[in-house]
């Protein structure tokens, strides 16, 4: 089964491929990497995922494939057997946001349909049978709830979801159950990091019933100064409102970090000038470096382009830079496993390449 | 009295050039930045220089300068009041090594002249009389010997110096008596400070009656990990001898700083590496930087440049850059007083300049 079109690309064409989130386009993408939506579906006829045997593991990927096949989509997607690829692609599609990194560790089959253009993305067997999932470059909300929502009419006149009338989508997790949705929006918020505002913007969103998370989702420390706000909560609201919800405290979040660099360009332009600089000097000379590292001082950078303390980097190429720094990026770069001494000896040399080309 | 005559520079001039010191052209000048010595003398019709009032300090400067007038070092020396010249300028031949410390922040009459090849200089009423001192490019204490016993020579035939038949010359404090003698080498041990060998090394030439200091003399800390390694006593020994018993142990500091290179060579290249080249970058790209960071990353640069880790960059040109990014000389070099913030602003300015270009 599912075997690749002509149409279809490979996943190492992935790497010479600048995806959705990285275009740095979108609206506020000077602090707004990039905005999410993503669906938890389960198929009526078969048992959660977690309960599920290969068989019928089996049975579901062949009828989300075949719900796909004819559709609008099919062109542009490239189905992956995420359980016959090796750890390193499925690390490499957990840094491209592509699969959740519960979905790379898991067992037994999993398949992925990923949009050539890393638009969006279809887990199957993953804590749902379907976690399906919009991206788009900075905040825009909007156009994710769109596609995601005729990915998902599409699907549902070809396969039947476990519904209840009263709970709405049933699902694995609770958290997840009625609407099934989460919406994400990536935040770069290195000068409230500077400005110690963090914490008071984390309890202001768990008031709200949202939480913040680092670049790579659930369980992992924020690097690189990126935090991801999601809604925590799914069941007894309308996507709408979720969307709403989310997206009306952005703008706010946004407002923090803007006052936050101007506080900063105000009160120590120089030091702010400065650290950027050197940020700028150590990525371009390191012979050695850590992932942490590099994203720490990328995120420094980042900030100092959109200030205009540094000239000749632009959004597209910084927001890349971040990804192919990643461990396993860095390792597809060089075509072959390497331990981490090496990965930080051949990230240190790209990061030379790129920056001082 | 002491006009500067038509072949004599003004002390402005010197900015613009690189003294003997900085030529990095002796032996061993990748590790010996360069060998002094130094010789009291004191008239023996005068008091000391702490119980000579007014009248007496010029009535020395006198003597000297009228001993000096028709020598061969007249062409080239200019002769400047040190008491009439600005806190700034006074740093500024400090800096230069062409004063010491005490004699610019001294009081009362005070003469200094200057070879226009900053070889030697001869201070008139610091702590002696008359404290004159050769300077040599690396590891180079014979010719240096040679220069100064002939500029003593010949003020010996004009003046008569204070000598005991017993102790040998009289100086103000008792451990300059006898010779009067200091013979100074500046060693660069940064790999010696990496591997933390530099206590063991202190211990050995204390037991050597030698005494180690930081770059700028007595009471100042090592920066850059520069060390001068001087003799303590100068009484009760030939000056051949004292020259031998600094210049016999020096070799074996160089050897104590060559295995170490060769150690962090081979036990960590990448590390040495990543070490020196960030240093590099960090000096090419840094927008406000201390004198002490300076000094520490010039260090790094200058070993990685004798190792090969790093190019297109020379001993003459780092030495000058240790020497014009000292305080004093990046006021010069803007040509106005600068408070502290100011200078480390435009000391990162004039780095970036020269390193970048």
């Amino acid at each position: 089964m599912l075997q690749e079109g002509d149409r279809v690309v490979k996943l190492e064409d992935l790497m010479g491929r600048r995806g959705e989130w990285l275009r740095g386009e979108g609206p506020e993408s000077d602090i707004v990497m990039s905005s999410r939506i993503r669906l938890a579906r389960n198929l009526a006829d078969f048992p959660f995922v977690r309960l599920a045997g290969e068989t019928e593991r089996r049975q579901i990927a062949e009828r989300v494939e075949a719900a796909l096949k004819d559709s609008p989509f099919a062109p542009h997607l490239m189905p992956l057997r995420v359980d016959e690829l090796s750890e390193l692609d499925r690390h490499f599609l957990v840094e491209r946001q592509l699969i959740s990194r519960e979905f790379a560790e898991g067992q037994g089959l999993r398949l992925v349909f990923i949009d050539h253009q890393e638009r969006y993305s279809i887990m199957v067997n993953e804590e749902d049978h379907l976690r399906m999932q919009v991206m788009r470059s900075g905040l825009d909300l909007e156009p994710a709830w769109k596609l995601i929502n005729d990915l998902d009419d599409h699907l549902e006149r070809h396969l039947t979801f476990a519904f209840d009338e009263k709970f709405g989508y049933l699902t694995a997790c609770p958290t997840n159950v009625g609407t099934g949705m989460r919406v994400s929006v990536m935040l770069h918020l290195p000068a409230v990091v500077i400005t110690r505002q963090m914490d008071q913007i984390f309890r202001g969103l768990e008031k709200l019933e949202l939480v913040v998370r680092g670049l790579f989702g659930e369980g992992s420390q924020a690097m690189g100064d990126f935090y991801q706000v999601s809604n925590q909560v799914s069941l007894g609201r309308s996507e709408p409102e979720l969307i709403a919800k989310v997206g009306d405290v952005i703008p706010r979040i946004i407002e923090y970090e803007r006052k936050a660099r101007e506080f900063l360009m105000n009160e120590s332009q120089e030091n702010l000038h400065d650290r950027v600089s050197r940020a700028f000097g150590i990525l371009k000379t390191a012979q050695t470096i850590s992932s942490e590292e590099t994203m720490h001082l990328l995120s420094s950078v980042r900030m100092g382009v959109h200030l205009g303390l540094i000239s000749g980097l632009d959004t597209p190429t910084l927001n890349e830079l971040f990804l192919l720094t990643q461990p396993a990026h860095v390792q597809k770069l060089v075509g072959t496993d390497l331990d981490s001494a090496d990965r930080n000896i051949e990230r240190a040399r790209f990061l030379r390449k790129r920056l001082n080309g």
